[in-house]
């Protein structure tokens, strides 16, 4: 049995608890939380709740930790620092800072003999490995990534901020003439603005200029000034009974061309349709934990990705079955 | 510079030759064949066309060596041969013969102390990764495989063998109905007749019984009589206007479920539209060239598969380019 640790209670933890559960080769063994551990009640009978003061007593019954904090600020920190005393995994999707992340865990994870994977789940993470392989397979071409349609839970959170905002639920949508056009094989250069649209629902607090908060978001910079945004304000009791999920997904479509005068077309897209963006994001993180108990049993150490991981090193079944009923 | 040659001259390695010069970091250096050397003119100026008899003085000067024969009866014999000389490449694709293929080239590659990759290409090799992938992170779910739009040259050539006809081109049609039920996340038991239909093209001799060729056809065991199958008559004139290309496609969906009550649907599609099937399967033999030297010079041996390959080392990029830009 592969023993697994899960820091964090959120979604991404709930998910990942959930998701071992569909693994028969692995088993949780405790969670801890920077809350009052007596105040987390899990899903799972007979697994402790421990508080962050209580890691060093786990050194040798978790192989592999399951960091589910933030991006923003819990993993930079994190990551470096669970290292230390543990073989971990984490989520961390700041695209732009991944570099320097990389950096930061790898040296910490080498000093401490151990192995780290960053940057899983399915952007970065699937997506990432299908725009490798298809940008190996086909070097003349492009990459698209479409998003959603989903929920994002970043745009979500800064309409939030907006005074006179009660609650927000902000759907990502693909624009579909877009996405004809890349598996078309045109390879268009395409906008911000032509590539996804925004859809905003809103529970405005009684009395606040819905007009006010509507230029609030469209005008947003980074967030919303770039694309095509709809506004609706809707009730507490709809967004409640409509909007409790958090569903997203998408396509990575590379488009590329072969023969000595480019005159075939050759399309790979790889689509993801999520009810649950968390318990996915948590499943892919739980797969690779097998591969990072393999891998650190054959002595790999240091910051790895999904990149260096043999796909063969995720599955549950040996390799005799793979290659007989798999290839 | 990796230094690749290419055993046979058909559509495979023809566009074996193509991919090798869409990438900077390779060269080919020959072609062997079973024919006539002379006889054989390819389409890279300054690379030698060479007989099998030749294939020894090239040990030194040749890194990885795709084999592009066919599965029926050239490769089961050429893989484990040309392993005792060379780091090789095939693409065998009888999915119900790959373990006992596998043992062979093994025990020859270990013996000459070389690495074989075998079954790369997209079905096996990227169909076979995709739902390893899928069933590693949605353990509870199925797959399905559903193949074309496109020609199915084993089918085509079977119709060729029937007394009267002088040409077949037959397609491979996925039923579009079974997709959707498929997408929607039903997971339908759906029969071989249910998934996909066949079309076939053909050109009778003059004076041939269509409605026997026809029949002959229709009910003709393991090709057709398990499939709906339209037989369309055609001049030798639109075959060769119409049908010259040989397109084709498909794709692997997981229709997998999470949550502790496994109430939320999480569906996995990867989907290729390839204008040129032989292209394309080369262009993943010429990337797996390039995983399959590092491997080498990192002390792999034996028979691998595209499980074993980590996807990095498919790309020409350096590991912190990856990292910085595909993650």
């Amino acid at each position: 049995m592969i023993r697994i640790g899960i820091v964090g209670y959120g979604n991404l933890a709930r998910g990942a608890e959930c998701a071992i559960s569909q693994n028969a080769d692995m088993e949780l063994v405790a969670v801890f939380t920077r809350r009052d551990p007596q105040s987390v009640k899990i899903a799972t009978a007979d697994v402790p709740v421990l508080s962050f003061a209580d890691v060093n007593d786990w050194q040798d019954k978790i192989d592999v930790m399951l960091l589910c904090g933030g991006s923003a600020t819990d993993l930079p920190e994190m990551t470096p620092e669970f290292v230390k005393k543990f073989n971990v995994i984490d989520s961390f999707d700041n695209h732009a800072n991944i570099p320097v992340h990389f950096k930061n865990v790898d040296d910490a994870a080498k000093e401490a003999d151990h192995i780290a994977l960053i940057s899983s789940g399915w952007d970065p993470g699937l997506f990432s490995v299908n725009r490798l392989y298809a940008t190996a397979i086909l070097p003349k071409g492009e990459n698209y990534t479409f998003w959603g349609k989903g929920v994002s839970q970043g745009h979500s959170d800064a309409v939030r901020r907006i005074p006179g905002v009660l609650d927000c639920r902000q759907y990502t949508i693909p624009v579909p003439e877009a996405m004809e056009r890349v598996r078309s094989g045109e390879n268009p250069a395409l906008t911000t603005r032509e590539k996804h649209t925004r859809y905003c629902y809103v529970v405005a607090a009684d009395g606040a200029d819905k007009e006010e908060i509507r230029n609030a978001i469209v005008t947003m910079p980074n967030y919303f000034a770039d694309y095509d945004t709809t506004v609706e304000f809707i009730s507490a009791e709809r967004m409640a009974a409509e909007h409790a999920g958090l569903p997203h997904g998408g396509s990575v479509i590379r488009s590329g061309v072969t023969g000595w005068n480019e005159e075939n077309k050759q399309t790979i897209e790889y689509k993801l349709t999520l009810d649950s963006n968390p318990q996915f994001t948590a499943s892919v993180l739980v797969a690779c934990a097998r591969a990072v108990y393999r891998m650190y049993n054959r002595g790999i150490r240091g910051c790895q990705t999904i990149f260096d991981i043999a796909p063969g090193d995720l599955s549950a079944s040996s390799r005799e079955e793979i290659i007989a009923h798999m290839l």
